[in-house]
């Protein structure tokens, strides 16, 4: 089959092995993938990945013990927990340390015509919405996460550092909140949707002179972020982190105490949660795509993504 | 009159003068005061301060407006703010961006004489608590902050690293919530009074492989302390950060994304709460005292408290 497959930069396989299904798995033919910042990382080593990278998909399954999957359009949990460590059985699955992760950890991706992911892991997506509605589905959950960790009332002042991929997404999500929100961003060109959400957003420098938020949003996706999210976080706020990326940074741990911050990392969030948002209409997605691709033309879209001023980047076998 | 003074080291002054009141302000005769951990952080650099040192305190009020206050044995909580700031006017005064911190910053502490606070600072010592118990009511307040901060439930594992000061007062509070806790620390000759308490105690190396707590205590007073403190907690467990030093730390922001870690920087405490938990008898902290200096052997004092296996050296003028 067709793959995009990473081993010292990324390249395109035409002959690359379909997946062999796993007890419990479905074999699923891919229909639509996006390009995370995630993945642009793995190029730089992170997490240490080898094979078929991608997570973000809208897929139909083909082979699956459950026949009332079969032929089905679904998107899919990434984690695949072991069910049965002690992680897994306090309930937190996502966490499972002997977990693989759909093209990020010691499983093939979906930058492929077909893989494979647990049967319990796969949503079936309604029929209102679009394949590139979809698509969205893995990091619209992402961002929701936000909310199932930290309260933000309709009062709370929030800045979300970041005009990327995710950060347009968790504007979306946090503004229906009624908070008092600023995105900080580096790219007007992206800020289209936004602006038209009536979505305040800025340059950093456009920020008013020692503006401080309870809630901070680093999703720049730069090591850098993190020192600028902190300075932007009022006494007692909350830093949510949602970059990462293979390097470890300076903190002042102290002024965390002195100020009695909390950082708290942020990952993987509620798939029918975000089904339910996209089928409301009320997160908008289409403009935030910046051209599809073929698989085969797969290590130009990688480069595509990385330009600036692009927002999603798709894939489709 | 006498007191300690920071100024490249710790000398004792003899004639150094007494406090001038400021409106709103008591001035107190120190009958003890407590070496904080804090206090020695001073002398290598931390918060940049010059003056006398010393934040834990019981003394008498000698001069005030409020009649009801003189003559009364007090402690006191240790930030003045300003009562305008939008940090204040938010409730938030212990935040104050341009708070006075009682021999922290920018204002004289309580190895002295006398030394001057905010009336609206002051709490009555009720007459069943003992001094050597009152002093221990800033400290303690802060270990209490712990549980203002996150609810720690009767079922959770919890492990507080570091077995001095704080560590102790820490461990005592959180067995009340009936928690599986266990204290990593240093000093066996520290444990008496926890093993008293049927508080579970051991050496880091004496853990077992690979023990993962739901919430991780990091009061080891090191920087070092965080990446031990951070191989402890559970995916999405909390991490509270109790340490100040004057040093920036290597930290790996990627894995507290993955794992979903909540990082909470937590300081300073409730005073009325530490008074009523020392009179109910529940916290004990005579057998924490190392030793009684007289202010001016505070330089030998402070020598005594940086020693290993001493734990809370008091002052009294």
């Amino acid at each position: 089959m067709q793959a995009l497959v990473i081993d010292n930069g990324v390249h395109f396989d035409s002959g690359f092995a379909r997946p062999v299904i796993k007890p419990g798995e479905a074999l699923i033919k891919t229909v639509l993938a996006g390009i995370c910042a995630t993945d642009l990382e793995l190029l730089h080593g992170y997490a240490n990945f080898q094979g078929v990278p991608g997570h973000e998909f809208v897929g139909v399954v083909e082979v699956a013990d459950n026949p009332s999957l079969i032929g089905q359009r679904v998107v899919g949990e990434i984690n695949c927990p072991c069910k049965s460590c002690a992680t897994c059985l306090r309930g937190d699955t996502n966490h499972c340390p002997n977990r693989l992760a759909l093209g990020i950890r010691h499983k093939n991706g979906v930058f492929a015509d077909y893989f494979t992911l647990p049967q319990a892991n796969l949503h079936i997506v309604p029929a209102g919405i679009s394949d590139r509605q979809a698509v969205f589905t893995e990091p619209l959950a992402a961002a929701l996460e936000i909310l199932e960790q930290v309260h933000i009332a309709p009062g709370d002042t929030v800045v979300v550092l970041g005009d990327g991929r995710l950060g347009i997404l968790i504007a979306q999500v946090l503004a229906l909140t009624g908070c008092d929100l600023v995105v900080v961003g580096r790219h007007p060109s992206k800020w289209g949707l936004l602006l038209n959400k009536s979505i305040k957003v800025c340059l950093a420098k456009d920020l008013e002179e020692g503006y401080l938020a309870k809630v901070v949003v680093e999703c720049s996706g730069s090591s850098g972020g993190f020192t600028q999210a902190r300075k932007l976080v009022q006494p007692k706020g909350y830093l949510v982190l949602k970059s990462t990326f293979n390097s470890d940074t300076l903190v002042d741990l102290s002024s965390l105490v002195v100020d009695e911050i909390s950082v708290i990392g942020s990952r993987c969030g509620p798939f029918s949660t975000a089904l339910r948002l996209l089928a409301s209409g009320n997160v908008e997605v289409e403009e935030m795509i910046g051209g599809e691709f073929h698989l085969k033309n797969g290590v130009e879209a990688f480069k595509k993504a990385k330009e600036k001023g692009v927002v999603k980047i798709l894939l489709k076998p």
